[in-house]
């Protein structure tokens, strides 16, 4: 068990998350290296559907490790997203498609970062490298991943390589229809019921960011009903504001995300929120709201021009 | 001109770092990139020999390319090692083989790095995976890069990886004695000729780290003579202080690694420098010299020690 490679995602995981590590780690152990997928955080119904589809079970959710374990990440790099006290581990490689940030080594490792659309594009990439066969249950966790980071293709980070790579899958996946398979996917992320303001906010896609030493939280809802969280507004404001003075948030940004009509409308929590919403976007708030129009990547067009203003 | 990638091994180029510039750039050529190599200083006289012997011209050296330029690093990822004002490029690339460091980006990028010997050995899985054929005189440069980095497998970074890719390299590359060509190769970097005292520091191997608040300077000169730098002893340990003074370096250690018999003479200027390679090695300075056994690899042995007990 000595060398045992522990494969996780980052925390709040999403569908890329989950099963960028299953799928890593299947290889690792195709390649003759002991690896087992642990998650950082509970699984979204999207990702517990593409898991049931895949006839995969839920890996176990994790908040530390041995002192001294052995890990892989995928799907991130950056420390604030990934297990806590990381240092005391010994990262083995890293399978990412973000930008690299508060990332560090005192050895060399292996990373493979690629801008493709989703990690699971470059774990096909690597896959086919090694001469590792992609079983039907391992091609549809990679179809699920990419076709949740991508949108189904609706997404600006979408390449042609991940266009490129998704018929096959399917194909290998055994699913006919992908529009349908997507939209699937997409109506069981949607079904929030009756998830609380807080979890809304921090538990469903939320991740941490530092522009220059503000601390903030970038929360993007993709759904295929918009209205479950706008008829919330009044309470997710309030939360929103509860949150920033409980955890020293300097801001959080609420954007709902309609994964059809490609629309961005964000939650605007207070004066600090609207002047950064106005600052880097353009964008007036009325009433709590912001029309931030078809920004509906947070890797490709929220967090950057955030990047750029704030920094 | 305007998506030209320019490729740069580090400053204070090593064999590794100015062939595996030229090899990444062959390879962006040939799957449709537009892309040159540069050098970020003067190539040593191995460098030279192993160009010569590929038939490649020594590549431009420049300290800074027009603002937007967009670059590829080879052999590096440290912002201190890298072009100055990396800020004003935009990082296309990065393939090397160390631990990272002070690297981050506003955007995700292709990276690629694997704990090899050298950052050839990378670049050979990349030419097989693209497909893109190995010609002679790229397999002389990968081979020049590999036999430097693992100072012909002595170097205890060689791993069964890099000795099993060299024979195939030799044999592309016409080379029937490996031992021969490595051998020239040392010599050539042996001939240090009527360097001055500062140029032995700062530009035959050198590269700059930084341990907590400490910025230091960790020479290592891998030589066939070490008499030639121990008989200097007097004039280097003067030097040595006046570039601390100078150049505001808390500390500089200087390593003469004989590369035939595998041994670590290191060259010791204060008390700063005594006591940290008491600290950190264990080693007794005894008139200005640290007897530091067998550790001839600053990425494998000499920094990550330093790294732990020092940061």
């Amino acid at each position: 068990m000595s060398h045992m490679i522990t494969v996780l995602g980052h925390k709040v995981p999403d569908t890329d998350a989950i099963t960028s590590a299953l799928v890593y780690s299947y290889l690792l152990n195709k390649t003759g290296q002991e690896a087992q997928a642990v998650a950082l955080g509970e699984c979204n119904k999207e990702t517990l559907f593409v898991l049931q589809q895949a006839g995969f079970a839920v890996p176990e959710i994790v908040a530390s490790l041995p002192e001294g374990s052995i890990i892989a990440l995928t799907d991130h790099n950056e420390l604030g997203q990934s297990i806590d006290h990381r240092e005391h581990y010994t990262i083995h490689s890293v399978i990412d498609h973000h930008k690299v940030a508060n990332f560090e080594t005192g050895y060399p490792l292996m990373m493979r970062l690629e801008p493709l659309a989703s990690t699971n594009s470059i774990l096909y990439k690597m896959y086919k490298e090694a001469g590792v066969e992609i079983t039907s249950q391992i091609a549809t966790l990679m179809l699920g991943g990419i076709l949740s980071d991508t949108l189904h293709f609706r997404s600006p980070t979408t390449t042609a390589f991940d266009k490129k790579i998704v018929d096959e899958l399917a194909s290998l996946a055994g699913v006919d229809d992908i529009e349908g398979f997507a939209l699937q996917m997409f109506a069981a992320k949607s079904d929030l019921g009756d998830i609380s303001a807080y979890d809304l906010i921090k538990k469903v896609d939320a991740k941490d960011f530092t522009f220059g030493s503000q601390k903030s939280l970038i929360a993007c809802i993709e759904t295929t009903n918009p209205n479950y969280c706008l008829n919330r507004k009044e309470e997710i404001i309030e939360t929103i504001r509860t949150i920033k003075a409980s955890e020293s948030y300097d801001f959080i940004v609420f954007c709902v995300i309609d994964i059809l009509n490609e629309t961005n409308t964000t939650i605007v929590a207070d004066e600090i929120e609207a002047d950064i919403v106005k600052k880097v976007f353009g964008a007036d708030t009325v009433d709590g709201l912001a029309d931030l129009g078809n920004r509906i990547s947070r890797k490709k067009t929220i967090v950057p021009p955030m990047e750029e203003a704030l920094s």
